[in-house]
């Protein structure tokens, strides 16, 4: 065995399933030795009292992505990788996101151009399919799964980029025949264009009503028919951020029947609620996003289902538009009605220390539970398993040493990305990231940023696992 | 780092969370080092080509456990722990099992007296619990919970150790005050006999009869009762050998309520029926177990539970009485009526192969699926984790080598218990074990069974983390 | 046809179907005509405006029942029938209780000669089984079937009463044969016990702690195991006095799948809360009955059920006790702890108004159904349609006349039982019987109580057709 | 009172709550008086031994509705309400139709035309709302439903008529605003197109692939859908045709939680099966409805949903074409995909006879559920009660004599419609009516059909109390 390059020294490494004392061994950027007593490493970290575990990997996270209204997105690769990273995360995978018109080779080639020489940290990207023409579905996305871009993002509202469950069916035929992960964003569009009207014509148009315009039934009518599509197409579906008791009643009753629905959620759900959409003026735009917070029962739904198995995965859905700015969540202006405002909220970085806190902290869920949602079911869901998302031997050296213990009030102050605002203002938290490795090198030493620009790398997906059909019984 | 004494080279490795491929050291009995290349050790194993997982943790088996009605146990801690081990299992926990009228420590202090110097590997005790006085509730349960025995089990039927409700929640509160893990047997005592009655008042006394006189609701009903309890007494539970959709279904409800609710099942609801109690005279006793085998869409359920997160663990529930002997199967009898037949069927040795090759081989589970119900949750689940049921470094190096090719037709001929039968008698596995390993002691190599008797430790366990009351929301 | 004896004249019919304008014609206590512009009778009832109804059928009250703890119940059926003819009922059915080591021909021969001679309306009997001997199994229960006591009452807790699951399977096992109703009372007993006693221990002795010894969970359980027994016997039976969402959730399922568990609730679920049992001193006792009342979401689960078709049924479960008496509420006391406290309120005047005022004024319930669940269904679940419940040919001419807008508030002045209080205090009420007819003798005179004591007669009961098992699907 | 026109003596009457002995006597084509004895009418008939029934009222058939597949129904009002009214049936509400482009009020007038003069029966008209314009939805019918049309019908698939999400909750809106009942054809129209291409795309063109086309999870879906609109839209609707299990877990599970939410099923959905899509050559085409029968098992819950209260109203969703006709079944050829083939089959006659046979007959509903599913629940829901669908002083005189012990083997020589097969050909009940009246009129005299041509009115419906929104809890 060569020499190490680092040696992480005297920390509790946990994984998925275990936690135990070790030292761990990298050489050339990939985890080469766990064990106890290793031999030096030409650099050597401290780890006593801390935790070892695998960087984050966030799922799901909006950088630099095209928008259609005029609002530009708050962070780019530059800017998001750098708050990741921070935050313990050393993957991110963003969207190539297709404009109608557009062939998805080439949203994919412009997201590289947005992407290349900029981040930090390693990276892949989900597809956007917003035009699924039978070019798209008959060849390119094939060819692009084959390619390494295995996972699909479908939007079941949003105009500009909803299908219909004709559409969707189609491309959930291709993710079955060609082994790729179909992420669901399950809210009807029809209700919402309904209510939204409604609430307009009745002079209620302030932030706040947005919750209102999608209350909890629209999004489980949609879970349910997404769960109907992935029954009739017999392959698996992760529903992205779900954000109550209904839309979790319907998965779970899925997964009581045999299917293999997937289900993510985000911190947003559990820690905020409808309530901070209200506000002075138009504060409560800074917590616009879809699904809306909740309120107080229906967090409590969210962590029942991470304490049991409802959930597999926790991301950000970082998508940040500052706030007062013209380009950001005041696109049209600081009186906008409610349905005019850019959807969506920072939270790359915060995302692992409030799971960590609010989860492991307060008794909610065990570490190895924090690792699977925030690390290694991201990885395995999308066919990065298991070169991130664990400390194996063989996979790359993406680490956050993690101090459990050191307590912080969230403050927008303290976080990388470029937003006006953090909707987690004031919230403390105990545990943060204190170093973070990405292939072994140090991005975060001690608290301090210290990475290279750029540095990252594309990484090409496999086919995962995880979207293979149910077998028979 | 001192030389290793044992290395396994070029296996893949895998826990419930990793699949990877690397060497594994062991120094002093203990899992010293994983990883690429490891330097020499004493001795070598070759794993190229082989699976190297975690020794299986049988939670539940029944080896020379007194009985009340002449019948004898086929397996004694000799047998047992022999057949276990060659089945791939490395940690054993039976029941030592009180008497009414006997106190919790003499029970105990009688199951040592048979277990010293007897067994191959490694094994703990769980108490059963038959006669809960104020004595034992208020004082020797408590003690024996901090003296390592910290999980215990409650049966719902069978006359000589049945519990009222009452006494199951004192023996709730206890586990909950003190931090144990409570095993439920959960079938209707009333229904049960009712039921017997009325088939044996109508002449119906053969072998089958024992399924329809424990039919689904008889287990459904004593489950949600099971639940109720742990609600009432606000302690997680584990309900034991579940068989079917309709126990399943209330298991589910319960988790879904956001309750801590366990379960495990066995390798013969996955693979046999009711069917199984037909057979020419007396043969359907071969099959009789509580709760009976059920049928096709039941087993279907039992998967169903499996692929998703309803069940935890899988165990043997290893109950064996020789068929053909008159202290077996026929104590009372080639013709006496079915429920005088001795309950229980063999099954330590055949777990993991069924469970790998109708699990992992038919692409129902995965790999780290299978470790986590087969060894590393039933660790977790008794306070044994991490010293067993995983490999991670300081864990004892209870190790199987598995060759995950090997196609087997399970024979009796081919098994080391000391039953004249297996009610998996010409079923075909593909996945076996090859090398077993205890605390570094080869036990099982190539096939050939090596081990010295009585090496076998007694384990003190741990209060189990799991056994602590759900996290307020 | 004969000349009518009396006419009721422009009254508003309703049925559990129909509601319609029209006259009504009683000859010989009969209904012998409906219709419009009947003939001129002996003496007319002008009804106009006024509702034409069927008098109420209490299927659950408590009459002059021997009880063991030294309590005497405040109504006899002199002063309970009287009561009950003043609220618009003119049929009653308490229950003939066994007391252990009584025969259950005995039971019935003391209670009617409690009740001979004494009640102004007719009555019939349920039966209360505390003591199900093989003699009583065998032969006394089917012979009372035979002879018109077609109903009986099963407890799963009191310690006087309670029956285990074996022996309600045997009674169920008659049921179903001779085609009788079985009525469980669903609460486990063992349950209540262990809560009792930690309350106890606590110091907890106050009569709002009644409620927490007796929480959801502990009925739901109960209405599980029932319907389980109900299934496994295969015959059909009534869960009564249901008072909130789990256990309707419970008999909602069964229901769903197909099982005929008939269900009755009570206005004391409909408009008290578990706040009613706080109260200064010992007052909350006024309140104390089994199941407690719960609370305003519970209320809801209970209209919801009402409204759809969970429940078959509305019935008080009078069982009186006088408050501030020795031989009431205080036999033990005005210090007792709330178990000692004798359970049951009043309510067999005010059924009729509460259900009619809050069901139907309130928009909640159709009049129809109104009819069906105060008078028709009851008459149907125990075998006393045609006879009483509705408005038919043949008929008995047990009528009210109801005034549907009348305001009344209810207070104990106003009522006309033997007991010192009213839960209901206060409560404001739409809608009031103005005369109320039994056999066409006029018992209430436009809100005057001019009945003749002793005039009611025992009624045999047919055997309940609802009590036919389900037919083959 | 005046004399009677008709008497009807010596009967069974039975009404949706009671059945008794009585006279029935008819004053100018009223019913004017129920009773023992009654006078002399000046016409009598004697039912000594027979049912006497409120006539059938057929929520849901289709007479001589335009198509614009070149298709043509079977069945015109003449021959349709000659088959109804052999049938039992003295009420018939099909479908006015509005063609896309065409305004409400032309389709209504339109329909009047084809039915003015032709009808042997009473009816009344539904609309079918295919283009829901601003004029329609504001103005049109808002109009019609205060001219007595008060209910539509919304089709959530057939490319010609179905709405999307958000049409359909604007009409629900107008339904809630104005008192009308909206009735929901529930099947996804993009999950049928997309599994019916499939099919064919495999060359599986045959008539039964049509059941393989609308698999259960289809109709559940829809029904979820449709569920979650009335939830918003605060409303009742009534799910028309349900077929199957899914489908009425769906209705059982909204039921539960206190929606308004009503469903109708079919005879079709009773006694047939998938299998009677197989047959020689196209002959399935002649069982080739929406949705498709499903299996036995799926019946068993339909069966149940009548028995409990799952289901309101029983329908016949008569839609006849001729099998061998180039304008019927085989429009497209005899060898079309089953996709070309016209929906739909013959029932209005038979409707009564098997719900009576299948269900009284053989146990499973009560005579009074019979009457309440086949013409009471149908008349409330549909604003024509109480003149309509009861036997009631001042209502129709709708009756039917009904011979309960008549045994008939159908066959299409026995029916009266206009179509060259049943598709319960060979079936056998027991019980068949006798004789018919319509307003006092007899149409069937002992089986003779004797009706006058075009005697039938049409009826302006009420607003159904049933479409009222759900109270407050």
């Amino acid at each position: 065995m060569p020499q190490f390059d680092l040696v992480i020294r005297h920390g509790t490494l946990a994984t998925a399933a275990d936690v135990f004392a070790a030292d761990l061994g990298i050489v050339d950027g990939k985890i080469a030795a766990i064990g106890s007593h290793l031999a030096a490493g030409r650099r050597e970290i401290d780890a006593s009292g801390r935790l070892v575990l695998p960087g984050g990997v966030d799922g799901h996270c909006h950088f630099d992505q095209p928008t259609s209204d005029g609002s530009v997105m708050a962070d780019d690769f530059y800017t998001g990788s750098r708050s990741a990273a921070c935050g313990g995360t050393t993957t991110i995978i963003p969207f190539a996101c297709q404009f109608r018109g557009q062939s998805l080779r080439a949203a994919v080639e412009d997201y590289h151009n947005r992407a290349r020489g900029r981040s930090f940290i390693d990276y892949a990207f989900h597809l956007i399919i917003s035009d699924p023409t039978e070019q798209l579905v008959g060849q390119d996305l094939p060819a692009l799964i084959r390619d390494g871009y295995t996972s699909f993002k479908i939007y079941m509202t949003y105009d500009d980029m909803k299908l219909n469950d004709r559409q969707v069916l189609d491309l959930l035929t291709v993710a079955r025949r060609d082994g790729a992960m179909a992420m669901i964003h399950a809210e009807n569009s029809d209700f919402i264009g309904w209510l939204t009207d409604r609430l307009l014509a009745s002079g209620h148009a302030e932030p706040h009503y947005h919750a209102a315009s999608r209350p909890m039934a629209v999004e489980r009518e949609a879970t349910h028919r997404a769960i109907t599509m992935a029954e009739l197409a017999d392959v698996p579906i992760l529903i992205v951020h779900v954000s109550g008791r209904e839309a979790v009643e319907q998965i779970h009753w899925a997964q009581g029947r045999g299917l293999k629905i997937f289900a993510e959620t985000c911190p947003q759900y559990m820690v905020l609620t409808e309530a901070d959409l209200h506000g002075h003026g138009f504060e409560g735009a800074k917590c616009i996003c879809s699904p809306p917070p909740r309120d107080k029962a229906n967090q409590a739904a969210i962590w029942d289902g991470l304490a049991g198995g409802v959930f597999h995965i926790v991301s950000s859905d970082h998508a940040a538009f500052r706030y007062a700015d013209p380009k950001g969540k005041m696109v049209r202006g600081e009186k906008a009605p409610f349905n005019w405002v850019p959807n969506g909220i920072p939270g790359v970085e915060t995302r692992l220390p409030i799971l960590f806190s609010e989860g492991v902290g307060k008794g909610r869920i065990s570490l190895s539970r924090f690792v699977e949602l925030a690390a290694t079911n991201p990885a395995k869901m999308y066919g990065l398993y298991p070169r991130k998302g664990t400390l194996a031997i063989g996979a790359d050296a993406d680490i956050v040493v993690f101090d459990p213990d050191r307590k912080v009030t969230i403050t927008n102050a303290l976080l990388h990305h470029n937003v006006d605002y953090t909707p987690y203002e004031g919230l403390e938290v105990t545990g943060w990231p204190q170093t973070v490795l990405s292939r072994g090198d140090i991005l975060v030493d001690a608290g301090s940023f210290v990475a290279a620009e750029g540095r990252g790398q594309f990484l090409h997906c496999d086919k995962p696992a995880l979207a293979r059909p149910r077998a028979a019984a």
